[in-house]
């Protein structure tokens, strides 16, 4: 099948998938794990043929070290990757919940319920764990999904695919076609033009791959292009947790994209010097003059940039920032919850690391992506981002004409 | 100041009325409403010259008799248009509404709250009495709005926002710069590039403007391009009934887009012929073999066609309707069931007609549009459409390597 049928295949299954028991979805991803559980040594193999290959490109420098890593699946990554399946089993189902129910008039009952989406496109680089995780996500909310992989990891991603293509194929009344599996960055170009029959793409990857994605379609995105946080140290704030958060927000994992990029500093905060000098000794590059306040360093670097007042820090974030997550030391509550209501951000924290941008952290138990989005689905995305919403309206006969002509008059009273 | 300034203006705007009271904003609708009611006579004036010019046009065919109406304001129109701001100052203010609080650990308390998207892009063809509806509802809800209106109805357009500016900027406390219009369709064109700047645009108007400014533009748009609605009589149904719901969902208001286009009958329905009959005696034009299946009519026109299954019912549906409405008509609630599940469409109903889609009749209060997208707001959008959510996190210092190195736990408690 060529991408576009696959995706039209997609869309039959969708509908399927809508109506579709959470003991059936769960009873599928059990099959899932097994399967995958008992057909290890065939992922092995794959992988090995992808890592050969690799060692090359890394040897030509076109692969770096680091990429190569994320490629290797060792027995702790089987693991986790088997564990997670598990775990999504315990999440609650986010599709059909009715979310309220409201008696228009006698007999006239309007229930707004959960859906999932539809189809979601799932665009990511070298990671083959990654697919087993979407692919749960994506049954467990609902959705059919079309995945492409980085073709560093084709091998691996075809074996773990059709691992579980086989146990969905072996779920009785499972359907067909539910998680699919492309290859080549054709097949990502294709994606992207099918608007109305693929409804939302996720993105996993380097800041250049979503911006991409971004740039070229006009299906919704959820994610960001890139994650550059701010803490703002206000005059009254404690060194002491300055020094800890600081350091914890840049150095817990430099290159994830809840890690702060610049570090505003009041005036009248007086240990700026002792601050420069605890950044350094935690082994961080301090820049005092950048280039530019927009850049991402994905790097123990930080930029140290003092503020006249607190406003102008706000300013300053909503200009140069991604609008991901930024945090305010301070002890003055007030000024914490103006710094909180007025930055324009995913997340917007008080005395706490910007690390915390984390949906496991937020107690979501799965994490789709973060979105920097404004519409739909913002900071950490869990399970419910896969799904919308629909209104089913049961009545017994029920015309408008009698409303509109005064001859009944509607109640709207919540049950 | 030409549309870029005042998109950039309306940005600063947006972060000062995040942070505004409720208070201040119904203060602010109601300086607006007085406003309007003190300067009628101006509105009339302007009205006046559209409506002049607009003849000119309607006499060389350039436009229609029934846009000439929707432009005209009468003293019924600036009634309600003034009567509608009260409603919207009655109503909740979707904002700041803290959706759910938990601990995540001790002293470390994350909270999920309402706020307002930021800048909204509103584009709407020839009834300036839209200005202050949106402009109140964008008030109400925090956002920033540049507006858009059509060209015929410029100077009216001009003269209510004249009062609208007027009223705002006499509110003290209330942001400059929040609502905004402008005029021409390359204001239009240079909205729909300003991704990052506008943040949704909502079109209201004719398929033909909604088609035009989804191709154009990567801001998510919310509405809906058509409204291809179905009926579905399952051989059950009640004759009385069936013969009601079609007769109301086609000629209650022909040319809405709730209205049905094509009425599905099961084959086993016996009564096919005695509906045909009552539906043109109703004035309703039955095709039968059309052409093609996806057009709306918006006229008293409609599709007959038999089906043999509830299946077919519901794949035709999918493939041919906008997934806007459609209902079911049927004494079997099972049968129902699964029509509502399968049925991809913001509204699924059941013995209901489906021009009960409304925000009005869902008991919304107010109406920005109804969305057949797939994300973010689906089916008749109230105020909480033009909000999205921030996470705000409070903590005393919490940094996130304690929890990756096991010295303490998250807890995740709902409070």
């Amino acid at each position: 099948m060529n991408t576009e049928e696959i995706v039209k295949y997609a869309n039959k299954a969708k509908i399927k998938l809508m109506d579709l028991s959470t003991g059936k979805k769960n009873e599928a991803l059990e099959n899932v794990a097994k399967n995958i559980e008992a057909n290890k040594e065939k992922i092995y193999e794959a992988n090995k043929k992808d890592l050969e290959y690799a060692k090359t490109l890394v040897e030509s420098g076109k692969l770096t070290q680091a990429t190569f890593g994320r490629l290797k699946l060792d027995e702790n990554k089987m693991r986790d990757m088997i564990k997670g399946i598990y775990d999504v089993i315990k999440l609650e189902d986010p599709s059909n919940k009715v979310l309220w129910t409201r008696e228009l008039d006698e007999g006239l009952i309007l229930k707004k319920v959960t859906a999932p989406i539809g189809v979601l496109g799932i665009i990511f680089e070298a990671r083959p764990d990654v697919i087993s995780q979407i692919s749960s996500l994506a049954i467990k909310s609902g959705n059919a999904v079309i995945l492409k992989g980085g073709s560093e990891a084709n091998n691996t991603n075809a074996a773990i695919f059709e691992i579980i293509t086989e146990a969905l194929d072996k779920t009785e009344g499972f359907p067909k076609n539910a998680v699919n599996l492309v290859y080549s960055h054709d097949d990502i170009k294709k994606m992207l033009d099918m608007e109305g029959f693929i409804d939302l793409i996720i993105p996993r990857g380097s800041n250049k791959l979503v911006k991409y994605i971004q740039e070229n379609t006009k299906i919704p995105v959820l994610g960001h292009a890139s994650g550059i946080c701010h803490i703002f140290i206000n005059k009254d704030a404690d060194f002491n947790m300055v020094k800890n958060i600081c350091i914890d927000a840049k150095t817990q994992y430099p290159t994830a994209c809840n890690s702060v990029e610049t570090i505003l500093v009041h005036k009248d905060f007086k240990q700026y010097s002792e601050l420069k000098n605890a950044l350094i000794e935690a082994g961080i590059e301090v820049i005092e003059n950048p280039e530019r306040f927009d850049i991402e360093y994905s790097d123990t670097i930080v930029t140290l940039k003092p503020v006249n007042t607190i406003e102008e820090a706000i300013e300053h974030i909503n200009t140069y920032g991604s609008h991901h997550t930024d945090s305010i030391i301070t002890k003055n509550s007030l000024e914490a919850e103006m710094f909180m209501n007025n930055v324009d951000s995913a997340g917007v924290f008080m005395n706490a690391s910007t690390r915390f941008s984390d949906g496991f952290r937020y107690g979501f138990g799965a994490e789709v992506g973060i979105s920097t989005n404004k519409t739909h689905a913002r900071g950490p995305v869990g399970l419910d981002g896969l799904c919308i919403y629909k209104y089913k309206l049961t009545g017994c006969g029920h015309i408008v004409d009698d409303y509109v002509k005064n001859r009944k008059t509607l109640k709207h009273k919540d049950i």
